[in-house]
């Protein structure tokens, strides 16, 4: 198919910091580089290596983290695995790492489009202790914070400013879509779609918690509320996010994934330094007070790339089986 | 190691259905044989298979099954990925394939507490609407519930047969736990401990929802209330579940997952048959009202699968590292 | 597609030991039991386990063997490997091992006839020191060598049997084809498919050589000679053996392997045993005298396996790719 | 372990093009960046990425080779599988994608030196017609032909001029030996140790036939005569070429390639262009004229990566398995 850059650029401006004063004061433009796989603006079938540069590290920012440990950071874990840490932005453990996943998924979302129509999108629904009310897709790249809402904007940026005035952090919760999707994708038993959604999701840096439709409130519902009823034209409710038995059902695929709280803040808090002695860390780089501020695009990301994987398998597998839809695409 | 089929039965016979009139009346022995890979009662080292056959199917009670789809199963996603289905037990989608996960996990429970005195534990947290309260693991073994509590026992029975009589069926709400963790199990970037996890735990049949730690209650948290500050002698909590930065940091590894209410219900439902035509659809069959009530022993699992991985990764890739462990196991 | 036991049983009664004088006496029906994946005699699309139990083991027969190491022979690198070794049968590096390579086999001949009208076919051409020159494939199966030759049988049964009579083994060619082969299997730079070809022929036991196509006699042929040219009716050689930068060409795939003769033989020879003391070694077990003769199934079946897999691959990667094909199938 | 890009450049510089008058006269520096998982000089124990950039390429040259398609060339399945064709350094067909693998085999080297004092040697065995005999590793680095051989030096360049001046190319045997191997490499059944060296070496560019220790000659061989005697101080031969069973015996890996001749000639053939029409077809492009004489550090690599490979299998499997090594290493 064909592709350049520019297919690619867009959600990685999406992502990238320094674009509010809500995130990281860091400047990387992230300019993404095709390295092979492309020729004369089109895709061979070869594999596509890209490549993205970081530009603005500031070493000495790192300095007093080389030696003591972030409390909730992966400085601690890393440590005690290598017995080496390469601190600069974080390192292999820096959100940072995302930017190739969402360069790759731009190319998958192309592919999911030009072949079934498949359309993502994203939204924040809380902040810290503020839950965002829904009001329009149309909001979401109206403001900093991806929230689907106009009314609320206010509220939350003072939020933020408070919080960076108290060198605190907060987490957030984003929830993602994807409409259009084949019905088949997924395999029984190992490598269903919604353990690799599980897989993905969680693999974003500091996610604790994924949920696929109903998640966690499907606890309390009964059998005959939680199981969505079924028409030609439809089904009724979406408790299933769109997968059933680890298969998709052609309804949309809707995935919440919680972010906690940046670790990296100027409150002092207790640890211990690289010999094990009592240490008090503050952490003065310029680090984003909520991760999940820029996270939307990289949840996204995460799904188009599991969706892709799978509709390439179920091409594989089931290429030749032509079974008539029976329920209408919504 | 020594390992023969009696290291492998308790953990089958922990989550075998009809033990109790809550689940299932099917009786499946599942009894295990252990085909290759041991030999004089040690393992060789080469590959170990394992044969667990079903006994108990009675394939008239699909039959109504076999010409509609029951909302909120993968009755409907099977047929239209494969265009046939094999409805016996449920085929491919049936719970009953997550037996032999809990027989390959009963070695790997061996294994890590042989060498690093790593075990598990879980139970169940909520029934539907009534949240469990943690008493003691000293009364999971004790009631069909698996819930470590002895005073709500009555309100769980009263509520299940309530369910039953109703024709209906109810999520539930598991937690499970790995003490004794190795520092350092889990990879950068690809194939995080966390990851991992969240691709075992929702590809168990019914999950809709996984949280680690805090989970999605890191949310609403701060982050000089999240990140889970550092001793010599111990973290002094344990927001992260024992998880930073996709590698594990010797804390308990703390999961919680959320399971759906049974799809095959006697309750009367809206659905299609395979022609499309309306349907209304009701089961008979011998299904558990609450599939979530076998589920604690399949959580443990694939928890305890998922360590053995990593543990052997980590043997790989840090056979050589010897870096003091900084922090007191707890 | 349509399967049952009777798909796979023939090609496991062309490989199974007891069929002639040459080759082990060993009794083992090989009879193979489908245990999942098809249900009323069609495949379900979910995974298919197969079974074969073993039945003659006379364990008595191992045992001088568990105390030192037959030359040429696996003990010694599994001792040294792990510690313990499971001598029945030769345990985890017995021949006995490809019987289930060849079970899966069967279903891959019978899916790539369907699809692509792929057909697999395969000769010895050499018996120790015998070449055996081939007539006319009608010959293989009617003597025990897959001899694709009626004159040299006698020849080939008295070399045999002097072979025996001396307590000695010889080694064997077998030269596999298939035919009717889809043009673009293979992936680029990874996974190319005479790199799989070159894994799974290798992976056999006791091959010490892989040959494709002109195989190393193309080392002394010049590129005006090698290179097979082209015309829209067919290529007019085929020094490639079908394959062309890791993909293939269309034509027939060829592939020579080299078996080493058995190790197990009555001839003594020196050794050591388990504590490294100088031992002198014989072998009395029922062993073949040439572990080739039963080799044609095999690498047939290793190379039906190899091509179902690029299949899928293909039908994934360039499902829509749609390229007129510019040389007739030959 | 310390790594910079001094340690890797060596090795690139033994395969880079244009540096005799029988070789590729384009000019690539092959200069190797290391873009990841180094921090002052030591691994970080993150993924290391390495970028190579081609400098020299001259699509003009490859103007007519766009529009037919070469004898023995990936040219014509590459066009049937994807329908696009880079043809710049002939895109992923080219030989230019073993510069990577030297690369990271630089790196595998160095550890696998320092963990085990494991090395690798290889030479050209033979050249077209002409067979190389061996006199002495010192040979190799002193003549551009990586023979281990003084005296035929001039009849080499001699033939390399005459097939120069004829517009034709030649094929090449190249053996590889690796020492110092730990004993205990290698998986039963799948991923076998000769297995993936079968895989590794049928993957170079231009390979047709791979052998390990006696190769096909083991075809003629006796029992008695193949199986390597076994004694404290070492095997008295080696005709199992260092792997028994799939795993190694600690002896010496020697393996030997067949390379065919290289397809881009001058002498003109008979094939057909992208319409199926009849065309002769000469390549002018700056063409080696054996791409043998620069596959020895290639093959030298592959082994490489195979025996790294397994040596991290190796401590995850049998990490707590001491055996005592029973025969010296030699």
């Amino acid at each position: 198919m064909e592709l350049s850059e520019a297919d690619i650029q867009p959600d990685l401006d999406r992502r990238k910091p320094g674009t509010s004063r809500h995130v990281t004061q860091r400047q990387e433009p992230d300019t993404v580089e095709i390295l092979s796989g492309v020729y004369e603006g089109k895709t061979t079938g070869t594999p596509i290596a890209l490549l993205i540069r970081n530009q603005d590290q500031r070493s000495k920012d790192y300095g007093n983290i080389l030696e003591t440990f972030r409390p909730g950071h992966a400085d601690y874990t890393y440590w005690q695995k290598y017995g080496i840490r390469d601190p600069r932005g974080g390192g292999r453990s820096s959100a940072r790492l995302t930017a190739p996943a969402v360069a790759a998924a731009a190319i998958a979302k192309k592919w999911l489009k030009q072949q079934y129509g498949t359309t993502f999108k994203g939204c924040m629904s809380q902040l810290g202790e503020l839950p965002i009310v829904f009001e329009s897709w149309d909001h979401v790249p109206n403001n900093p914070f991806f929230a689907a809402n106009v009314s609320q904007i206010d509220a939350l940026e003072a939020y933020m400013d408070a919080l960076r005035k108290d060198g605190d952090s907060c987490g957030a919760r984003i929830d993602v879509v994807a409409s259009n999707v084949p019905v088949g994708l997924g395999e029984p038993l190992y490598d269903k779609l919604d353990a690799e959604i599980g897989y993905a999701m969680m693999g974003i840096n500091a996610v604790k918690g994924v949920e696929i439709g109903a998640g966690f409130a499907c606890v309390a519902q009964k059998g005959s509320q939680h199981g969505d009823e079924i028409t030609r034209h439809g089904f009724l409710t979406n408790n299933a996010g769109g997968i059933l038995g680890g298969i998709s059902s052609g309804q949309d695929i809707t995935v919440s994934i919680a972010i906690k709280p940046t670790s990296s803040i100027r409150t002092p808090r207790q640890s211990i330094d690289k010999l094990g002695n009592p240490a008090t860390v503050e952490t003065f780089g310029r680090h984003d007070p909520c991760v999940g501020i820029r996270a939307t695009p990289i949840a996204e990301a995460m799904l188009a790339l599991v969706l892709m994987d799978h509709a390439l398998r179920h091409r594989a597998q089931c290429g030749d089986v032509k079974v008539e839809r029976l329920v209408d695409p919504q």
